[in-house]
């Protein structure tokens, strides 16, 4: 029977959702290994986000095929029985034999946290780029709208694919902030490999006033990923939400 | 010069905040370490709560002198500098010279989170104790009343002092749940070794009906420890706020 599950994990310990070679330190992997010791088989799983190390989320999809059949709630708790304490299993339910966690979807949110104060939230720190000090959120909001839409995103992607397309629709880029915190939304059809870490970083440099909201549309144009700014660090993203039609 | 500070901590890694014998692996030892340093002197610091080990902090009083005179912020921005990730200044201030942390309190808040879903928070597995399953809270809230009020707490305390009084004035007990997560806030003039932790391990007992709400009276009156339910786990605890006149 297939199955479809929303999974939440703390990726602070792992090297990512799926990785190339063998290693069990994904969170894929320990997923797997659950899953085939409750089928008696070797099962494999989809994501639809493949989530670099260091990263989390509060809404991963993950589609699977197993041989017996289970009820989709036995699923869940064996997994939550059995899964370390940061991967955890919010939902499951059965699917259709087509349907593909990352193939079916049509929309993902993710959300980067910047701890804009001195001080440290102790609670958060694991998940939040602690940068310390204020940023020019009107400056940043100005570049972000320019960072919206339909573009080729060839300059803000870490080892560009040479023959597939780099265009991707950026909906929505939204800020909020609350005591010292800074949360930017990222909603889109897809990102293309490290492409919001990069936009974080570049909207950081313009939010420090080291590049200007009005180069995005050149940035944007030269395809160029050097043109952007760094590649913000991991732990500050986290995947929300995946859309399915 | 007399300073007064509010730290924040995620106590997991630590034992506590203060530990008899030589150690470096308490909050207070890690802060006097950074304060000494700044100072030129041997600084001790006095913390409002000795939370034990593996309790967390979001609003602990703290006093000490130093040497040097030095501006609050200046104080503020250098522990923050220099402590590790998980300790925070939150504040700082000038004190009066016989103004002390815990001498001049009246008055704690802290709260306990219990996680009642069968799906572990994955952010917040490290402050939660993770039960796992329901709990009539209408019967906790009978039983709560009944813990509030001045009365001796004896059998609510590990190891309890001979010569001391084990008298307290507990002002309210409150219970919120959100999301498959009870957090239970304790108000009150002071708490004895545990007590916190010993009243919820009662109320959890009380809460899946293997203790009676009605049985509290006779548990106070007893001040017998065993005739209380267990001592809750640490990480679950959090001092949430020191009161001062």
């Amino acid at each position: 029977m297939r199955y479809f599950t929303v999974i939440a994990y703390d990726g602070t310990r792992y090297r990512g959702w799926q990785r190339q070679g063998n290693t069990q330190d994904t969170i894929s992997a320990r997923i797997e290994a659950v899953l085939s010791r409750l089928d008696g088989s070797a099962v494999e799983i989809e994501g639809a986000g493949r989530t670099d190390a260091g990263v989390h989320a509060m809404g991963q999809g993950c589609t699977f095929t197993l041989q017996g059949s289970h009820a989709p709630q036995d699923v869940q708790d064996y997994l939550n029985t059995y899964l370390p304490e940061d991967i955890a299993v919010l939902s499951c339910e059965t699917a259709q034999a087509r349907f593909h966690a990352r193939l079916s979807s049509v929309g993902k949110v993710y959300r980067y946290e910047i701890r804009l104060s001195k001080t440290p939230d102790v609670f958060r720190h694991k998940y939040q780029w602690h940068l310390g000090k204020p940023l020019d959120i009107e400056c940043m909001e100005r570049a972000a709208k320019a960072l919206c839409g339909t573009h080729d995103y060839r300059a803000f992607c870490t080892a560009a694919p040479k023959k597939r397309s780099t265009v991707r629709t950026v909906q929505s880029i939204s800020f909020s902030e609350d005591q010292g915190t800074l949360s930017i939304t990222f909603a889109g059809d897809g990102f293309l490999y490290n492409m919001i870490r990069i936009m974080v970083g570049t909207l950081v440099s313009i939010g420090m006033h080291a590049t200007e909201p009005e180069e995005i549309p050149q940035i944007l144009l030269s395809g160029v990923r050097a043109q952007a700014g760094p590649t913000a660090p991991p732990e500050g993203l986290c995947l929300m939400k995946v859309l399915y039609p």
